[in-house]
């Protein structure tokens, strides 16, 4: 019934591969199937001026999109000059959803940067970003007390996320691209590995859905979560 | 318990003043309280290029904040040269709200926009714009079926939105200034009038929720709808 | 012989409603007739870096148009990335015009902002700003000598502005949308109460003119102006 | 009494030199003392897409000031990406000026652009270039004429502008740079041969001025524009 | 001598993997050593408007360097709005460099761009998108030929281009970014299969160059060259 | 043979003028037949932020040509809001060539801008702009000097660039736009006095050419350069 298919509840195969390049304090590629997402970590040993002061540091997040990683080309953002709305709506969530991790205090006054360049897209981008910046982000942290520049962990859990959505009328947990382009409603969610949610969004494209729908996306994102977290500790084991 | 005393399923004073300005198709001041919203509908009887040829229209949305809106000034975005992300993000959900209630082929080759600028800000700006966004829509469409234009009513039911959270950890509707910048978690719900949902979105800021507290939001969300629902066909009577 | 019907030196309607929004140290909704702008004074205690030191302040403005203030939408500037020229030359007039009745060294450090937004425009929508800013300045001004941050009053009189035009042969005062779209020559007087000129433009758009028609442009408007002051006066009692 | 030692109604030396590039249709380098402007006049035999189509031509003018006109170096617009309010302000006042005096449904569907870029500034950039541009406009449309490309000459007459001002309580023509930054009071005059005004614009700088001072103003230009008329003769026999 | 110990003539490791990604019609990751850059070949059925109709075809190339390629952070330039003009000096370097071996009549009508994004620097970026830019064009067009779009052939031969420079004195092969940062001279050469000379170019840095240094450049670069040829003609066999 | 009737090896007319304009420190134009560059070099007493506390200076360069300079109208970018990669291209080039020549602790922490505007263009205009910016940053350091700001001469050497290309087979000295356009390869050469070479670039544009054509090109520029070598130091004297 699906394009590829998965059962209802079946995540792609996630791959991940810590330390993919070598100048970043924390890095990898992920991949949720043939989305590829390659996600660095770069430590910062100053804030910038506004967040100065407060004692405490900042995590934050860019996003793009190589221009071939979709079907057809699409335009390259630094050659138009701006960044998309949906690049600076997925990275702000990225931003948020990593924060929300992070004891800001305990990692004192840096900054760690997520970028996140799809390599290649297939459905489901911001989500395996979001998942794959909680790996460089760990790594990039595990270094800081290596080196002993932190001597507490201000990392407090894991976070993953997932999409699913309303594909021709079912609930089905990790839209790839063909799902997703014909999706009734699609939804990403930021879990916590303690069950906790960082963010929820499900937003009708082509049919509006009711409350228990909105429960089924849910609970089919945390059983994705589940294979995430799974992954996401042998990465960094 | 609430700064302004409200009880925590209680909305603000909602007023809606149709035909607020004189050019536009459909025009409306809309205010929750002390935020204050200008929306007006403008129909163009073309469609940008690559709309075109599809035999069917197009509902989109921009949004603004006047530099003053905020309790302390703001730049503004056409001075500094670009739409922050927070702006885009907004104006997408606005958009999407509204097309999730028109049927784009009914409403055939023609583009309404959908103009939202604060006046006056105090927290539900854009569930506000996309609550007073269906009034100007309802008035613009009665004008083009008034005038003939259109023959089939292309919009399919009313459309409201409002924001809730968790503040002091208490579920509470309709957050002001005050509330919004210290809950532990802000929502938007995006509600059609049978009770389907067109978009959810719940953000942690403080502190990450449970799947209780989700539900709870959005009872919060769909009580304070009604009176939404209530005000906007009292304003298009 | 006007398409409003009124005398060649009658104004508009002139209405002015202080404290329209709460947030700003001084604000107004100015009407001329169906031009209304609501003009906002900011108050901040310091200055930017090119004006510092030098133990003045600043009086400053900026401009803009709702999309939907005019007949037919235009682009929203922040959308498009920048402001018109128009709009740069506009927000400049408005500048120079208050600051030639504020005795910047009386002001002390600190900078006042004049944001100015069109609302609805039916011609004349500078001169309106101008005449509005005055009133929220004036209303700042009195908040921060009843504060006690200013002693002694560095507004030094009041000032307003009107258009007047050559209108099928003509000197009109005030021109509504209509007349401005189709006038020979058109002329914005920005004036003091003591008489004194701050700012006189006055350009050919269909036909040039000569210096008899000049002085009686500046006539009309100053009869113009004899309104608006006393507008301002009953606005700010 | 003035720096240079001039009379109050002295205007420096115009020079004039047509065809001072090869390339463009019109060219010339004018001189109001150390103020020299390069004007190029280009023809371009199709209209932007909002302008054609209804039977008539159009002259526009862009306006640029090399870095080091000045005696401090400015920034490049180029290179800030942008142009400046007053860059903005003078262009459209340039143009504005020529079409004054060009017929623009005798010019035919083509489009005259004057480039007016200043080499060296000393005061009067704006009325040099537009004085110049005149010269340009003219040969350009001689080589039109004489190609027979145009058998009416749409250029109905000579126009030219010249700045005054208020310095030191005196009014004085043509100010130069020391002047300008001084005056209390300066103002540009935009004259027809003819004695009719294409535009008048009086700014109070440091001090507001009174309608006699207008008056006076405007008879030291209509005094410089004389010479400039003669001069533009010379250049173009 | 050198800080990774190869012989002055010794090229870094190169590899080659085509079909890197699964959308575009040719895609390659090249490495030179530790300096990795995916490059994909996007064929557009298409011209750009001010191309069309020439009967003949474009090659084109952009060129990106992920943030956290480097040793350090470097800002996005998507984010910046702008791309550096280093940026575009290489882009304009890799699209002359392969349309040097394009027969563009042969192309048709159609347009192909190459993305060369660094995934991580460490010298030499330019010289290894120009060689992996040739493997990917190499695979769009047998996509070409094989689907019949193309019959004939319209890549003439191979082009590879390395960089060599003067390091401490001494000329040597393909710098890595230690070499690169500290070099007297460094030097880029695109070299064809048969001996000839795309672009040669050659920079002093800390000390000029006589002509001999010049031409064991170049000699270096045609060692070089031959090394990538054989890895280019493995590629794609 | 060659459209001018120039023999292979013969340089266009080398005309300098010193001091063209009054307020920079340095200032020149300088002609290749056509070609024409006003040169300015601008002396700052400090540098920008991150060139600061190195106990040495900067020189660089900006680039401009006047929209009419060209055969037919190019768009001025400070309208289009951006550079063009040529543009940026071509200032780097000329920066780079001047400090090679510039011993830059010698200079101390200041910063000297050189503005090459192309006033008119016929080929060569980037080599005219190194040329002409050798004589007014001489001219400008000159000056340092004489006023005792420096006491060592920090200006090594001269500089000069001419283009050479191969023009219907034929390898000939100083292309003007004919030839420029139509060359089956052009180059660029920055030489130094004692023979050393500053910057060889040469580039395939319609066919690619041998190590005998790279080594004829670089003879054809020594001998140009001998040619502006004695006209840079006529004017100077």
């Amino acid at each position: 019934m699906r394009p590829s298919g998965r059962a209802p509840d079946q995540m792609r195969a996630i791959t991940i591969e810590p330390h993919f390049t070598r100048h970043a304090e924390g890095s990898v590629l992920i991949g949720f199937g043939d989305t590829k997402v390659l996600v660095t970590a770069s430590v910062e040993e100053r804030l910038p001026p506004w967040l100065r002061g407060k004692g405490e540091g900042w995590v934050t997040a860019e996003y793009g999109m190589l221009p071939r990683a979709t079907h057809t080309r699409g335009n390259r953002e630094a050659a138009k000059g701006k960044q998309s709305g949906r690049t600076q709506e997925i990275q702000r969530l990225i931003g948020r959803s990593l924060r929300a991790v992070t004891d800001l205090k305990a990692l004192g006054e840096r900054q760690i940067t997520l970028d996140c360049d799809v390599i290649q897209a297939d459905g489901g981008t911001r989500t395996a970003a979001i998942s794959g910046a909680w790996v460089a982000l760990r790594l990039a942290i595990d270094g800081l007390m290596a080196s002993g520049k932190l001597t507490t962990d201000p990392l407090t859990q894991k976070v993953a996320a997932v999409s699913c959505g309303i594909y021709k009328g079912n609930p089905v947990l990790d839209l790839d691209y063909d799902e997703d382009s014909n999706a009734d409603a699609d939804a990403n969610f930021v879990l916590l590995e303690n069950g906790n949610i960082a963010e929820a969004q499900a937003t009708a494209e082509g049919a509006t859905y009711d409350e228990e729908a909105l429960l089924r996306l849910l609970r089919l994102a945390r059983m994705g979560c589940q294979d995430i977290f799974r992954a996401q500790a042998e990465a960094v084991k």
